[in-house]
């Protein structure tokens, strides 16, 4: 049995833990963290290998702790129990429900994500988005319509940042997530006959106005900037959400789950009642 | 000429600034901070009374801050430039840009709401939302498809916390905003014909089947537990979002802006191309 406890807050452990909140620490080891109930139950039954689970009994806020515990200890996972006051220390969140997990990265490629052959596929492309917040948000509306991948282009905020892992509540976990650089991304649509559609104000017609139920990819930008000149310039599709108020644009994660779940209206393809 | 120059890190005003970023010093004075050009601008355009000003040219992004603050100063508004010690001491943001206000909070009361008659009225009632940056961004949202107003029903966080103000960008300003009671707000909606909408997994019809062209509230409720058993069991209307991946929510942001713009596109009622 792999089991240890651990009381000390001078235990490198903890280093170990609180250097993966940093890019810096997640680049040279190759690892991140997991935080939740939620997200590590999560990542469980999406199979991601967890190397450490970090436990503190008396955090918990249900019962199912122990089942996701044990079937963690069954797949290998190192188990280990803390104090209050280490869990503490080693958590990012306000109110730590006592599980913290570190889990090696996946480096999927382009070439590994899925190409399905019975529906149009249908993917989003997140270029140089800045809140960690957005990406997770759009993870999670991601997974909500069921699109085949995620391609993070010339990221700003790395996928394993604890707070997309958070925002995206272990959808991370379920999306099959990619980063790119933006030329091999747009090679790589145009070699599977992918269109691109991209959301700009000046476009003639409104996003419920044309034909989504095509191969699509859905590109969306920086938060200030919007969308950058080359793929805005290469969108096959473009479209404008309307805007009827003082403010010129909608949140980046929003205008994302607008397209997204008109991309799902249009192939429900039902109409209205 | 009202213009006083602020350099000392000891001046009682800091304090005051400071103090306006929690809601007790907001609930005591009945004032509230507005920090950034574009919200201060959005505030100015609304006619909202700004109380003081204070400027750090330093820090200024543009070349239009000096026009803001020309229009401020004609309307009697107090305007102090600070040093950049004192203004990064008074903001409440990473990367500061110069503008800072003080300004009284308008008590606005469901009386005060605006009752179009040329179209179907156009509600959001936001119920228990806990997150600052939720509430900003639904009222962003509800901004962009035209809503004539949005009443938050049994506040967890008050409208003019500054988080509010900052993910609103500043459309705060513009749509009208009320804080009241759930019973007195099912009566006014009862009152004036006005039907309830609520999103729920139970629901038989996806959101985009349902005709939202009558006189509408969306109704939604906090990020743990969706909406209470009280909006719930008054809602007239009851539509899901479809759920296609492993996760069972959206985050409430989404969902709402999902539902707003459901309203917008069955109005413009323009078919797909």
């Amino acid at each position: 049995m792999n089991e240890k406890h651990l009381t000390s807050l001078q235990n490198p452990l903890i280093k170990e833990v609180v250097h993966l909140r940093d890019r810096q620490g997640r680049e040279q080891t190759k690892k991140f963290l997991i935080e939740g109930y939620r997200e590590i139950l999560r990542a469980t039954d999406g199979d991601w290998v967890i190397e450490q689970l970090f436990i503190c009994p008396e955090l918990f806020l249900g019962s199912n702790e122990h089942h996701l515990i044990d079937r963690n200890r069954k797949r290998g996972t190192e188990i280990i129990t803390t104090s209050e006051r280490v869990f503490h220390k080693m958590s990012y969140r306000d109110r730590p429900d006592g599980l913290l997990a570190i889990a090696p990265q996946k480096a999927l490629m382009l070439k590994d994500l899925p190409l399905p052959k019975q529906k149009a596929p249908f993917f989003i492309v997140a270029e140089a988005i800045e809140k960690p917040g957005n990406l997770g948000t759009i993870l999670r509306s991601s997974d909500a319509v069921g699109v085949d991948g995620l391609i993070v282009c010339d990221r700003c905020t790395d996928i394993y940042n604890p707070n997309v892992v958070r925002a995206s509540v272990g959808t991370l976990f379920h999306v099959p997530t990619v980063e790119a650089g933006g030329e091999e991304t747009l090679e790589w649509l145009r070699k599977h006959g992918i269109k691109i559609l991209a959301a700009t104000p000046s476009a003639k017609e409104n996003f419920t106005e044309v034909d989504l139920r095509c191969p699509l990819a859905i590109a969306v930008g920086t938060e200030q900037l919007g969308l950058s000149e080359r793929w805005m310039s290469q969108a096959d599709l473009q479209v404008k959400i309307p805007m009827h108020g003082v403010a010129d644009s909608l949140n980046v994660a929003m205008a994302t789950t607008l397209l997204l779940y008109e991309v799902l209206r249009q192939r429900l393809n039902r109409p209205l009642a």
